[in-house]
């Protein structure tokens, strides 16, 4: 809402009071974490909070902005190195659930959106569906994935195992790197991998092909 | 923590008390029901809620294993009457999406339950994996499903799935019946069929076994 801040010293500030909010609402609860709080957290003047944030519901709201910003950059960052499809979503995961493992507020603050900021919930959601949607499409033309899949659908549903098994594995039991284990991120590639790669051609279609 | 009741005007009044909180918890959200709007909503006396309950959190925490016992009964009855394992997915999930349409509250109950009570959080998926993850392997053992999946992880990977495509199809945006499009609903069934589905023998294979 409020215009970028437009000296280095104001962007610290800015990027002060996000952080401090990820630990306060993760911490409290939106309804309990107060501006003072999240000030105090972040060593700012109180009277400063307003010269980069309408409100606490405006803070939030951008606080779920960066987070999801944060882990897009993240998982296409590691997907991007990888040789194919395969990889790239296995990376991909990894770097979620990596992520969430270094910010555990992102999922106590994506649950509160649910009735703090509706909005900012359907944004994020949408941005990271918009992208790995286009991801899967691509692949689906470069024939990696199955033609009869809809991306958007496809989309949806490995955000979901993404969603759970990180609750799971990374925020409910971690093992010592803070990660899933890896025998965890094998089945995920696995079951990943049968959803949407594509299938071996089945035998009849061969047979036919040869008669 | 109470005790179950004991006549039918009873069980009457505690199922009243469960509806009410339903709708108000949903509502409000868990910090600004208050035990009087459920017991008005409920017409029940203020009083009576303590015969039933013991306080707002013990209300809650029942709800979510009442909805819990709820969508899982739906779901297996859904599924019990099918053929094979991928038409009882495809009615399991068909079952989860009607579920979710009738009582959009439990999603924003289990969110809640993130901060109100983990533990009834926890209970709740624990409970939906384990009965899911004992189906998995026993269609293993069927030869049903692929035999180098992990049950546990593919039955939180599966209900990752039906959390965010009923989120993104049931609570965002239901087709005429309330339920999600056919189209999504046959995505859902190509995936997860994909996802733990045998695969078909790959061609290396039965060249060898020909040669």
């Amino acid at each position: 809402m409020t215009s970028a801040p437009r000296t280095a010293r104001g962007a610290r500030t800015r990027a002060a009071l996000l952080e401090a909010a990820e630990h306060v609402f993760a911490e409290l609860g939106y309804a309990d974490a107060s501006v003072v709080r999240i000030t105090e957290r972040a060593g700012v003047a109180q009277g400063t909070f307003y010269l980069y944030f309408d409100s606490k519901l405006d803070l939030f709201d951008e606080l779920v902005d960066d987070l999801n910003r944060r882990v897009r950059r993240a998982m296409s960052e590691a997907s991007a190195a990888a040789p194919d499809r395969l990889s790239a979503e296995r990376a991909g995961f990894r770097a979620f659930f990596a992520f969430t493992a270094e910010h555990p507020a992102l999922y106590r603050i994506i649950r509160a959106a649910e009735f703090v900021s509706p909005r900012a919930l359907h944004r994020h959601y949408d941005r990271i569906v918009e992208g790995y949607a286009e991801g899967l499409a691509e692949a689906q033309r470069h024939g990696e994935v199955r033609p009869d899949l809809d991306p958007d659908v496809a989309a949806w549903a490995l955000m979901g195992i993404g969603e759970l098994v990180g609750m799971r594995w990374v925020l409910w039991e971690r093992d010592a790197e803070g990660g899933v284990p890896d025998h965890v991120l094998d089945q995920v590639a696995l079951l990943v991998d049968g959803a949407i790669g594509r299938r071996t051609a089945p035998a009849t279609t061969r047979e036919e092909n040869g008669s």
